[in-house]
């Protein structure tokens, strides 16, 4: 509950963060270190992102299954590149049933291992591709240093896993996932996000090709906010995925894999919410509208009733996610607080003038105090509030929208470069090179975000090394 | 597919049934002993089991939400019949990114201990009750002998845990969610269940007191389907869950617990199939209706496919699970068994004669051959085949019932009851002592499912001892 203020962005915004999650009851720390609790409010919005998501895949021809959360350690020897990325993260079950295992377990990190030695069963034939799951689930990658939904030991996600009979479909599908990753976060969650290829160093263990979703946060850090992997044949050779495509010849098959995670929490609170506590965007916020009843006589608490029933009613009958707020142990300008602190978009404030008159009162919560109060009529509420709700959807995408170019910086030399990620994003010119990015990352911290698809049409020269380069690069400090 | 004949249930029932959740294309065995994989066939049954159950838990005021997967080895040892009976089934890790861990940790096989670890920590006032939490996801209990769906160490359920200022109020949850999970079975899985009180040998670890439903399986053993228990103070004081009441005074809160799992989907095959593959009730089924287009010549492909697509669209803009089958490599013979072995409830077959005389034969999956086959007008299609959809789900559930009371035999002698378990569940009287239960299970391998709310007024004698009893009992064979 909102009794103290929060530490304020400006001041420690990792403090901020950390108060945050807590006080708006959307996690807590788990008796199990690096672990976390996702609380009731927390889960209702992470249901409302995977409810879209799934969605999404399933018009897209998506199906998905379970794989199981353990997987023997060998599988992970299977491609090397796999197995030097995870192998130091594993949790490892040496015990079942009260025996000393003979193979080890892992508890999954991710489930290329063993989703592809299941296709090696499955796929036989032509007819048998393209092979589209997703599976919704928790992984676990071992991490000791918790920040709530950012990084934490276990962590929920979807992961998609697909087999084809071409690189061509592989490649397709590795960027249609993206794209709908990027409309999830411009249309639902109001983050805009740039879409791109990760660097050699950067991508995925074992992948041909990395793409990403790089959002940036209030604090100017970059946030990798969604994958999606080209494996070419890299996994299909390891776990023998192959089958006999139309000319009758054995063949090994293209696969890609791609996930959100509930990092993605992590985001939607840090480009949007403020000192006042979480600001969450309509379309996924749990409650979308609270109505605060307000009166003091108990004459006036039958009349104003009356009307804030009436009123939920019609919203809720409308499919605006609503809550009354009626709880007679607390003031009014603590469920202010409280509902500010929650981030629910629209408050409905309800008092005997509003009765006489036939209005409400609506505050958004995207502009806190005065400026953001109006005064409505009761008359076609929902639409009114539907309105709203509209507006601070957008209103939320471009603010962040315009402070994320704001503090994008177009660099040419290594100084503009230097001087552009201590407080913000800068976009140049690189040759490519390990060495330059490495340098990058040694003097400044920030690392190659991504390559993004829309480029200028001239080529240029790398911002750190000087050397001919082609293609403009994202260097930020990143979560 | 389905090109053998399955094994028949007479000639060896849980042959029937593994060639079956394989030939459906359910689940497949996993490379994890103990473990399975759903397949997207099975897990899109699941999703829709889960999604009725989470909209009836939902709509009576619970919250989904989600705790680690891991637990500290500690918390089992707090309740002392708890650790009894799940220590010997624990899978544990021992080690976590690369190092030997201080504290080991169990992968959940049940979660009462770490929510009820969470729970002591926010729960301070009856204010904060009760707590109604719902947590969807996979638990693991150490299991060899597999048997796809109804024994597999990784399973898939929801599990409830919730917490009350009072008795009364916590058995009241307690039987509320038995209803749904009867309501459910009946309604959605056409399965008719038996609702009653475990005994004591038979309830949970740790529960005060255990209730179930109990289904009636082809081969006449039991399957216990869902559980949901009353825990008293036991978990409560085992964790500290205490609150300062509405008298300010400290009190220990009363919790339950409850669960379906994944193994309902067992119930499922085993209650309806039949021999020539699953028998889905159309509520559930994720296909309900498919339609096989017949046609030998270009013509009339050509002709046939305008009505098909046009009844496809029809019927899928009724909110029918509608799937075209139009493969051109295998037989219209082929596509029958097909689908046949999948369970799907109608099948609708579309050739030239039919698209001359403006009709479709729709063929009923409960009823194999010509008896169930009809030819209908193409005119209301969609709402000739919902109804038929609404009489097969009728349909299904009245022959599980008429199946379940024809072999339940009320008895009252031992000899009765040894008869009865042969080959049937055996109803009588029990005077409730554990010797006579052991002495049941010892000699006939049959088990009290559960003692049912629904009792004769009169008392009677126990069919094992004579002893003067007030309740009967189900003995039965189960899974």
């Amino acid at each position: 509950m909102a009794e103290e203020k929060l530490t304020s962005r400006a001041e420690d915004f990792s403090e901020w963060y950390n108060q945050l999650v807590i006080r708006a009851d959307m996690a807590d720390y788990a008796p199990v270190r690096g672990c976390m609790v996702v609380k009731p409010y927390g889960w209702a919005l992470w249901e409302n992102i995977t409810s879209f998501l799934d969605a999404e895949f399933k018009k897209t021809g998506h199906v998905n299954a379970a794989f199981p959360m353990l997987i023997p350690l060998s599988f992970f020897e299977k491609e090397k590149e796999h197995v030097e990325g995870f192998a130091p993260e594993l949790a490892v079950v040496t015990h079942g049933g009260g025996e000393e295992l003979e193979e080890k377990l892992a508890v999954r990190p991710t489930s290329e291992t063993i989703i592809g030695h299941m296709y090696s069963k499955w796929v036989k034939s032509w007819r048998d591709l393209p092979i589209l799951i997703v599976q919704w689930g928790s992984v676990l990658r071992w991490e000791l240093r918790t920040k709530l939904f950012l990084r934490t030991a276990e962590f929920y996600w979807h992961e998609g896993h697909t087999a084809h009979a071409s690189a061509e479909e592989a490649k397709e599908e590795m960027y249609r996932i993206l794209d709908i990753y990027e409309r999830f976060c411009r249309e639902e969650a109001a983050i805009p996000v740039i879409t791109g290829t990760k660097s050699e160093t950067e991508k995925f263990a074992g992948a041909h090709t990395t793409t990403s979703i790089e959002a940036m946060m209030w604090d100017k850090r970059a946030l990798q906010s969604g994958t999606s992997h080209y494996f070419g044949t890299n996994f299909a050779k390891a776990f023998e995925i192959q089958f006999l495509n139309k000319e009758n010849q054995l063949q090994y098959a293209e696969t890609t894999s791609w996930a959100i995670s509930s990092r993605i929490i992590g985001a939607i609170i840090m480009v949007h919410g403020d000192d006042q506590g979480l600001v969450l965007p309509p379309r996924l916020a749990p409650t979308q509208a609270v109505i605060v009843p307000i009166y003091k006589t108990e004459a006036e608490k039958s009349k104003v009733m009356e009307v804030a029933d009436r009123v939920f009613l019609e919203l809720k009958a409308a499919g605006i996610r609503i809550k009354m707020d009626d709880r007679d142990n607390v003031s009014s300008g603590f469920k202010f607080n409280d509902w500010e602190m929650r981030g629910v978009p629209v408050r409905v404030e309800i008092g005997p003038k509003d009765v006489e008159k036939g209005s409400v009162a609506l505050a958004r919560r995207d502009r806190p105090g005065r400026e953001g109060k109006t005064f409505v009529s009761q008359t076609d509420l929902a639409s009114t509030v539907n309105g709203l709700l509209a507006e601070i959807q957008a209103s939320l995408l471009n603010r962040a929208t315009e402070y994320r170019d704001a503090n994008i910086h177009n660099v040419q030399t290594y100084d503009e470069l230097k001087e552009a990620v201590k407080d913000g994003w800068a976009f140049g010119y690189w040759c490519e090179s390990r060495e330059c990015e490495a340098k990058v990352k040694e003097e400044t911290r920030a690392t190659t975000r991504n390559i993004p698809f829309n480029q200028p049409s001239e080529t240029g020269t790398c911002s750190v090394c000087g050397q001919p380069s082609h293609r403009k690069v994202y260097f930020a400090k990143a979560y």
